[in-house]
């Protein structure tokens, strides 16, 4: 199953892919399931819905709808991150051995943890913007795990694999002065307004092999990173099981499991994005975005 | 005006001190406001509450019942946060110079950032809980601002004070093993479950001088922390415009401001929590905190 959440940023109704992945998107299909959460309390893919199991209840109301044809044209609709805003974004950092080395920094002996903001999240294919005074904007495709369940000290693999509800696409989006030069901890270059693009869909386990995915993102055309899920350091259970035994996981949450080589920073010299860059990027089976980077408003306070 | 949550973990309704903030806690009164807030459609002192300027009309309410007689005694109540969960949960390092000499770090050029998980947020007086395999449990007594409308790219110290809506006494507790030798940033030894006790109240601006408040921290009856918010190096305003050159803050996120001297860390040679133990902590005119250490449960693995 594929998840999906349609419509303008705020008002986004949850949905289901119900046409081929690979399908183009303007003959992209979905099942609507606004009326589905709603009969069964919920109002979104949040917290309290996957926390109340209300995953479970979807796949055989997805089959039905289909089956019977009740499925309607993406026809142009913005998709929005599939999830809504989770309780925490957190990030495994340098969990590629070549990306570690690019980023000239050791292979890590257990997995490096950090945090965004949880409003950085926004659409596939939304902009992303440059924030003021950014002179290292840099790319990151990754893998990012959706939680399924209230989680903590989970004492194997196997209770992690049950923890996860899903899996999703994300563009770790960077800012490297930010994050490197200006003292402490990454996060203040991690956590800028649409600094993690999700989507198109939060991909259901039974759906992929997550242990052996291509992933790849180019700007403006040219390949800059080229990688796969099975070169990871610490692979998706391990992180989530690691995870668990420091903090208490919630329903929702969202973690980045940690980019491949080929980010600006590692290039030789290294190579921003400016305004007007375009960043495609996919994993197989969990689909594409496009993104544009865009100027952050240069007047006025309150957003 | 003193705002607090008051009855068990997750069953919490909003209310607002009525006696004098130094009355014990048997003589103390309370404005129950959970009718006036359903009357806004609101249900807690919340991002959305926060974000709809829910704080503005409640003033001249809170004024009306205690002058009509209209409180009721606090009698034995638990009190919890007194902020539903935030969106996000940001912390200054290393925010006292005395500080950051004990910890052996200098004192930073700007604001050092980090995170803990909003699930870490408890009442006043909950137990804390000691995380399977701690070893180095330390406090720090810490004023927290809370966030009161959402800011970006805030211009003037006036801009960061109009997007306060209060203050609120905190215990970052903290692992240090987890946070300085598991490798990598320091929210793994800032997010384990009980880790922010905060309240027993949020203050507005109105009601302290918060740049001249004198703070304190014992253990076990012995005093460890004394300090002021006088002492800080970057101010509470500081940090707020500071935090805002690269995140949106949300209505109702929170943030620590940093600790005084006299952290366990600190101590020759190092000293740390136990079983058992008994912290202590107050801020002027933020009220007290009272947590005893208790042990996790060491079996099961879902929490």
């Amino acid at each position: 199953m594929r998840l999906l959440r349609i419509g303008e940023p705020g008002f986004e109704t949850p949905a289901a892919l119900a046409s081929d992945p690979n399908a183009p998107a303007d003959e992209t299909l979905v099942v609507e399931l606004a009326d589905v959460l709603a009969a069964a309390g919920h109002t979104d893919f949040d917290e309290r819905f996957f926390g109340a199991g209300g995953l479970d209840s979807l796949a055989p109301i997805v089959a039905e709808r289909i089956a019977a044809g009740d499925v309607h044209p993406l026809a142009g609709r913005r998709i929005g991150a599939p999830i809504a805003r989770p309780h925490q974004l957190r990030c495994v950092g340098l969990n590629s051995s070549d990306h570690a080395a690019e980023s000239g920094m050791p292979v890590p002996d257990e997995p490096i943890l950090f945090t965004k903001s949880p409003n950085t999240l926004v659409g596939p294919d939304d902009d992303v913007i440059m924030p003021r005074g950014a002179t290292k904007l840099d790319w990151e495709v990754e893998l990012g795990i959706v939680i399924g369940r209230r989680s903590s000290y989970l004492a194997s693999r196997d209770e992690a694999a049950a923890a996860i509800a899903g899996y999703v696409l994300v563009n770790d989006v960077s800012e490297r002065a930010f994050q490197l030069e200006r003292g402490g901890q990454w996060l203040k270059g991690k956590s800028a307004e649409t600094f993690n693009p999700a989507g198109p869909w939060l991909v259901t386990p039974d759906e992929v092999d997550v242990m052996n995915l291509g992933m790849s993102l180019d700007v403006n055309g040219e390949r800059r990173q080229t990688g796969s899920t099975a070169t990871m350091i610490f692979d998706p259970l391990t992180v989530v099981e690691y995870i668990s035994q420091f903090m208490v996981l919630e329903p929702g949450d969202l973690i980045n499991t940690g980019t491949p080589p080929g980010v600006g920073l590692g290039m030789t010299p290294p190579q921003y994005l400016a305004v007007g860059d375009v960043m495609t990027l996919s994993i197989d089976g969990l689909g594409s975005q496009r993104q544009i980077v865009i100027a952050a408003r240069t007047t006025g306070a309150a957003s």
